[in-house]
């Protein structure tokens, strides 16, 4: 019989071409011996593989595509190469599989299927930008993509605000990139002048921004996220 | 005026020797450039810095004790070198300084002084114990040491499995290591039997075990956690 192969999870950059900022050696070396990829976006895994500049040829390379669209019978036969033996790497379009990603669900058969999950460390912008808060650390919540319309929208930034305050929970959540100017605007607008709030903006790349302070220190600066990729967070400091 | 300094906040391994695991190579050239450490324990800081194998004279770097006994007044000092124009790395025990550990304090001044704080990517067990769970990922709560004494521990396994499957928001727990199986039979003699239990143990360790499955399944199955680090999770599967 043969033994079961493994699923490996693989983080990708969360900036465009911060290689050495984001990739271990360990999964740069376990990408070379890697023929089959789970991705997300096959594009961007191609493209990512390529980057390592290791003298793969990427046209040996299988991918499938794991995506919200993707129905279990089509991740069934990956569950069914890693039966066989096969190795697969799991990728996220940008950062870690299986958080916040369709990838979980093959990672779900994975365990169903008495297969072996070998995460690997990589970069998280949701873990950055906590590390980079201040913030209490021991006990916090990612609370996802906020709602775009009100009410809900205002009942989320109060029930997020209140929760970090009365019961010091960090929240951590976010916008679409071009809604960041307007989720920004909105918490100015409904947030107490006390509240603190962190934003971290283009983790690891070029213009990263990362600031922690009052909301009406906040309506002094004048800053733009639009298009941006950006985490919010509320908190209490020390 | 000299520039102002930067606060880098570097991750350590999460289990020893691991370390082309879990260090980036620009965590590694940048340590090669850094002077003074900010540490939770500056015997692990040293230990770490030595294992790289970078050719850094350990006994020309300066250290400075960050942990939960720490006063505002020494981390100041900290504080002021960074305002001088030096550069600083903090390090946790292991994984991500900041989160879950007493280093947010000097996070927390560094924004209050305005000074530019630099998260590097690195090993989270948290986030490792997520990727891996095969649970929702969009919307997850890390809860942080689960309660000691009853009835608080069987309120809080309790109301976790609950917000995991009505809320499907998923939970994540930890013990202390030599209360690991304590707490794996109180979950099993509290839950109900088709709840999800993620349980992960010694993430990128020798001994790693990654494993989730329906508490009726785990009552099958003979596992000793004991002083072993693990994560618990409560989740929901596709």
């Amino acid at each position: 019989m043969t033994a079961k192969g493994k699923l490996f999870l693989l983080p990708l950059p969360i900036s465009t071409g911060e290689i050495d900022k984001s990739i271990t050696p360990f999964e740069r070396s376990l990408i070379k011996k890697l023929k089959y990829f789970a991705a997300e976006n096959i594009r961007t895994a191609r493209r990512f593989i390529s980057s390592l500049n290791e003298e793969i040829v990427i046209e040996d390379l299988i991918f499938f595509q794991v995506d919200k669209k993707t129905d279990q019978q089509k991740v069934n036969e990956i569950i069914n190469l890693i039966e066989k033996g096969n190795n697969v790497g799991m990728m996220s379009e940008a950062g870690c599989p299986g958080i916040a990603d369709p990838g979980s669900m093959l990672v779900d058969l994975a365990h169903k299927n008495n297969i072996g999950v070998i995460p690997v460390s990589g970069p998280s912008s949701m873990f950055l930008a906590l590390m980079s808060s201040g913030f209490n650390g021991q006990q916090f919540e990612f609370c996802g993509y906020i709602p775009v319309k009100n009410p809900s929208r205002k009942v989320a930034i109060s029930k997020m605000e209140k929760k970090a305050s009365s019961e010091n929970i960090t929240q951590i959540f976010m916008d679409t990139p071009y809604r960041n100017n307007a989720l920004f605007n909105d918490i100015l607008a409904n947030c107490n002048p006390n509240t603190f709030l962190s934003i971290s903006c283009d983790l690891t790349g070029e213009n990263e921004f990362i600031k922690t302070m009052r909301i009406k220190n906040w309506k002094k600066q004048t800053i733009d996220l639009h298009k941006k990729p950006a985490l919010f967070l509320f908190g209490q400091c020390l």
